[in-house]
């Protein structure tokens, strides 16, 4: 009975997933920067995910994985360019709010990824920070989560306010995401904010 | 608001202040991004905060209206050679961590703000978002902070994860700096993301 209960409710979860989203933004430093965001981005509208664009940034809704999918897709395509080109991106699970957001602030996990993390040959360096929302326990959470980038190898060193990574862009857009998942297990509200650089001419390392 | 109490307790406060810091990077969408950043960033090393820059963003810490007024400066001056440039800021007001921060998370409210906010002639549109940490109560407390930005005439529109403002730049970053400050009063760490944009040639509202 509780068995038959559990998959009804898995399914559920399944069918329903929290709330996830990206928005992002790229930034080519070059005068050529509308051709090199036109042609990074070409195809996510036709991915079947939510896109909505504005301004400022783009939005990005659905399945996780292929979200991974397409900013890690984006991102190479900008940085093949040669330009220098920057990419910040703010990940979102679980907003309870209702203007914002559509979801409950329940805690559920998101299905188990299947992201494959070919490398991409695109070396980035990158800061990140974490943020689980409305937990007394958010410290442990996001030291827990920047151990998880030591042992994934792309951690590069700790400064105030974010951790600095460095790595191929799957990597490192990988690791973003395995602790962002892991925190989803705990916080019913996640939120995530990355900047990654790719052809930077400063060589110091983040 | 408690500003009439100057007690013994505030002075206190106000010698010891919660560390608090932003972190800032610069995309000038131009082939000249290298000197149009140098010469935007020119003097703030010698302006007795406490700077420190690497390959991805540049930390600026210490006195909260001096920090604000050096964004503005800084952002103002990049946007003033006429290129599309775009500047996101991580502010963070008493972090409990170690290695990243060095303040205990105890709620203790930044003294008055003394911006003067006089106008720039530099229209901007913003993307920016609040996460106060450690509390059950945050969504209020974002709401509220939101509603604070609709009576500073800066909102724009609410989207997933973030709220759009438009105005002067100095109206924006004052909107963003007093819904900050205010959300400091009511949780001990306190992180805000904004994505500031001048000389965009999207003309869609954001």
């Amino acid at each position: 009975m509780t068995e038959a209960r559990t998959t009804t409710k898995d399914r559920a979860i399944e069918e329903a997933p929290p709330f996830f989203g990206a928005r992002f933004s790229l930034y080519p430093m070059t005068d050529r920067y509308i051709p090199v965001i036109l042609d990074a981005i070409k195809g996510l509208r036709d991915t079947g995910l939510e896109v909505e664009t504005d301004d400022v940034s783009t939005f990005v809704g659905g399945d996780r994985d292929r979200v991974f999918g397409e900013l890690t897709r984006v991102f190479a395509a900008a940085a093949r360019t040669g330009e220098h080109v920057v990419m910040t991106v703010l990940l979102s699970h679980g907003c309870p709010g209702e203007t914002y957001c559509e979801s409950t602030g329940e805690i559920r996990m998101p299905a188990q990824s299947a992201r494959d993390g070919a490398k991409t040959g695109i070396a980035v360096s990158a800061q990140w920070s974490l943020y689980p929302l409305g937990s007394d326990g958010y410290m442990d959470l996001i030291y827990r989560e920047i151990e998880r980038t030591k042992k994934a190898g792309v951690f590069a060193k700790g400064a105030h306010f974010v951790s600095g990574l460095r790595g191929d862009l799957s990597e490192v857009l990988g690791a973003i995401g395995a602790s962002f998942d892991a925190a989803c297990a705990d916080a019913g509200h996640v939120v995530a904010h990355a900047t990654l650089s790719a052809n930077s001419p400063t060589e110091k390392p983040s």
